[in-house]
């Protein structure tokens, strides 16, 4: 059951990051062939780090046809529906969001699974995570969303904690659901209000 | 004899791609010092990904003074020659595809030597035939050549697929050389005719 | 002895990289969350990337409360005096410096450790050195410091070979501290003095 349901939260999440780096590519004006390879890169970054970071060799991305259908297919549809979606910010924010809590959660279980402790295997979700999205965002020449001021590696990082607890203490699969959840609530409700966390006194306003 | 067209098409490869990073950095006006670290880090980016992708340790580049040494007569020589080369961006972008259709083959044929399968080494192929070029362009702060609108990782991929068919059917290895020249010759037609495919509908027009 | 040397030049390293991040984060005007994020990534990201080429897994910083602690602490020492130290650029370079001298160090000793020999332990330690300023750099997209026209790759090249000859032969670990002033004071030197190289003939000039 927890392979099988880790399996699928992995393959919801390539897709919906793979959806993101797709729909940054659209607003770039990028055709469709770098569409696809922009989604490729934020849909499965995050998972090689991983399993660069596990030693892994080579990392599962490379030899699952799954992961790479699911990427594309994920590219194919916003490349022919971006007319709808258009070149607005929120829906990547939120697709984006929606991303970091699944990996989050199958970031952290890998680690727990090739035998680390709680710390590490936090700090891999929370890799795993922001890895993709980081990736997009350099590639793309945009802030990195981990910088931009709502709070985005806390939520995650709180996520993997949770994550790595449940299944190093065993407990039943499906609360790794909640961990997610914890994961996406604080993330949306940071997006939907606004919420941010004071700058450095002194500092420079953002932009500036 | 294929470990030697391999060990020779691997410090083209570096030697080309160690040009191109020179190139770039005396069009941003750097120092000696600063081309040849960019030079170092394009030439044998794509090989360090893609040992560490292998679990090779340490990756090639950094126990072999032939590559280092690749790397650096690429960035003295175009040092010194750079006033004839000017400031052209098409030099950069033609050698940039004679190190993508060698470096496509020779990360397909590592993958197969590793024991790995067509598909996972077909896609680090990929991997190393693009990671040094994006890491200039990350670094240097260009748009990465893969976005550039033009065809580029298809034609690394083919020949990276075509490298790893050839060797794992045990095909002559001078096929290769008809692997790389497949690539480089789709890549060449695609820069000089300006080639390009087309961008999601609804999407901003490059450079918007 | 040499173990509690390194162990203490390796935290030392940490919290000095870590402050350079932070205060290029309050520069941008980051929250405390982001400017968290950058401390870590660049106090810990040198490290993690020598230990992914030496094949450790999990790198060091994902098992060691004391790494996570160093690079905290420099964070949350730097948000709450950033008011002080203000928006200059010169301090960020100095530590930038210290940090530079004590990873060139740590990361040849930890090649040597490995079993590599003397050629690939200094590249690991120039890779070690330069890795984490330079992700830095990349992410809030400023121009990576090993471009900057003074010279910074060499110095830490030259304190790497030093400690990787130092250990490999054998020689007193107090040496180390002398191969470590060598790179410091030679940076600090092209800092202070603006001492440059020439550039390519015919380059554009910098920010041209």
């Amino acid at each position: 059951v927890t392979h099988a349901l880790l399996v699928t939260l992995e393959h919801a999440g390539i897709f919906i990051f793979a959806m993101t780096g797709a729909l940054v590519a659209a607003r770039l004006g990028l055709d469709i062939f770098g569409l696809v390879v922009l989604a490729l890169i934020t849909g499965l970054g995050g998972g090689v780090t991983r399993d660069i970071i596990l030693g892994i060799h080579p990392p599962a991305a490379f030899d699952n046809w799954g992961y790479l259908l699911a990427a594309t297919a994920a590219a194919v549809l916003v490349f022919f529906q971006s007319g709808r979606v258009g070149r607005r910010e929120r829906p990547i924010l939120l697709l984006d969001a929606v991303g970091l809590s699944l990996f989050c959660v199958t970031g952290a279980i890998a680690g727990v699974d090739a035998g680390l402790g709680v710390l590490p295997s936090s700090l891999l979700g929370l890799v795993t995570a922001v890895g993709g999205g980081t990736m997009r965002d350099v590639l793309s020449n945009r802030v990195p969303v981990i910088f931009q001021g709502d709070l985005y590696a806390l939520p995650a990082l709180l996520g993997a904690i949770l994550a790595a607890v449940i299944a190093t203490q065993g407990w039943p699969p499906v609360l790794l659901c909640g961990a997610s959840a914890t994961c996406l609530v604080w993330r949306l409700a940071a997006i939907h209000r606004g919420w941010s966390a004071p700058s450095a006194p002194g500092a420079a306003a953002p932009g500036d």
